[in-house]
């Protein structure tokens, strides 16, 4: 569709898209609102042409797109597509059947889990994850280690917009993250 | 990928991906597990084939895809993108910033609300509801509902299973329900 436009052109049509609602959920916090993006088909190709771009350049190896529930699934699916390879779900606990493993979390207040099926993932199969935003990196760094209990690969993560100051990327690391908008 | 396959192929292939698992989430309950068709590019790509298929030959001048929170975000944007129309999100109570509305709708324990940025569709607009799976259509009916506050013009359901036994069919009327596969 836009396949020609150039990179700096798709990111301030994604830019544009993203609106800031100030004390959402809580007071004090900035949301960053992607539906706009959902809603502009040109926008939502953006996202996911820049994100192929980006994988088909520093990780072409890549097996299975790992998208984390809920806004993770938005964008996972679809770059899957792309890259003809499958999506895997990382849920809220108590959501997905059969055998599953778990991995819990801390919260600002109390705790989080997050679970995957446990053949969801072979042994050194290289993943990369998905999600919209990466602010502290609790629930991405969860997913991480869900990643490591089934011995896949990490060979990076995915998000639209990285909240710069909640130093999220560190708390990932080793793996690194790619985003395409920063505040 | 497998645009020339026969639409009974790409159905026999989404089938073979759909796993039951008896008594989840509770006791008495077959679980449909979509979880193998995202896996799968081929399968994942018949479904949206199916969906585009049928909108396309019914409903050509949809304008916009209303996904439900959180499995009708798997399949909605890539069928969004296929159109080349807009996605919008559905989500549970207390997920989306600025103006919203929201309906509630009674559980077979309790009550849930479902909600969607006010600004998110325009009065007169032809939009197609998408979700994972059809049971007895509670929460497609308060989707149906918020349709109707936001005056957009449902021009149908699309969902992959549905579970005719539970009738959800009959709740949503008088609005359509196209499903790939029934139990």
């Amino acid at each position: 569709m836009m396949a020609g436009r150039p990179t700096k052109e798709k990111l301030e049509l994604i830019t544009q898209k993203i609106r800031p609602f100030p004390d959402f959920p809580s007071k004090g916090i900035v949301f960053r609102d992607i539906c706009p993006i959902l809603k502009d088909p040109a926008a939502l190709n953006a996202v996911i042409e820049l994100f192929e771009e980006h994988v088909r350049e520093t990780c072409p190896g890549v097996q299975m797109i790992v998208g984390l529930d809920a806004r993770g699934f938005l964008f996972g699916p679809l770059l899957a597509q792309r890259l003809g390879v499958g999506f895997v779900l990382v849920r809220k606990k108590g959501k997905l059947p059969g055998p599953t493993t778990s991995v819990s979390y801390t919260l600002e207040y109390g705790k989080a889990e997050v679970e995957i099926q446990e053949d969801a993932i072979e042994a050194g199969q290289k993943v990369l994850l998905i999600d919209d935003l990466l602010a502290t990196g609790g629930t991405l760094y969860a997913a991480c280690e869900l990643m490591k209990k089934l011995k896949a690969e990490v060979l990076g993560c995915l998000v639209v917009i990285e909240l710069t100051d909640l130093k999220g990327a560190e708390r990932i690391k080793p793996n690194h993250v790619f985003s395409l908008v920063q505040y």
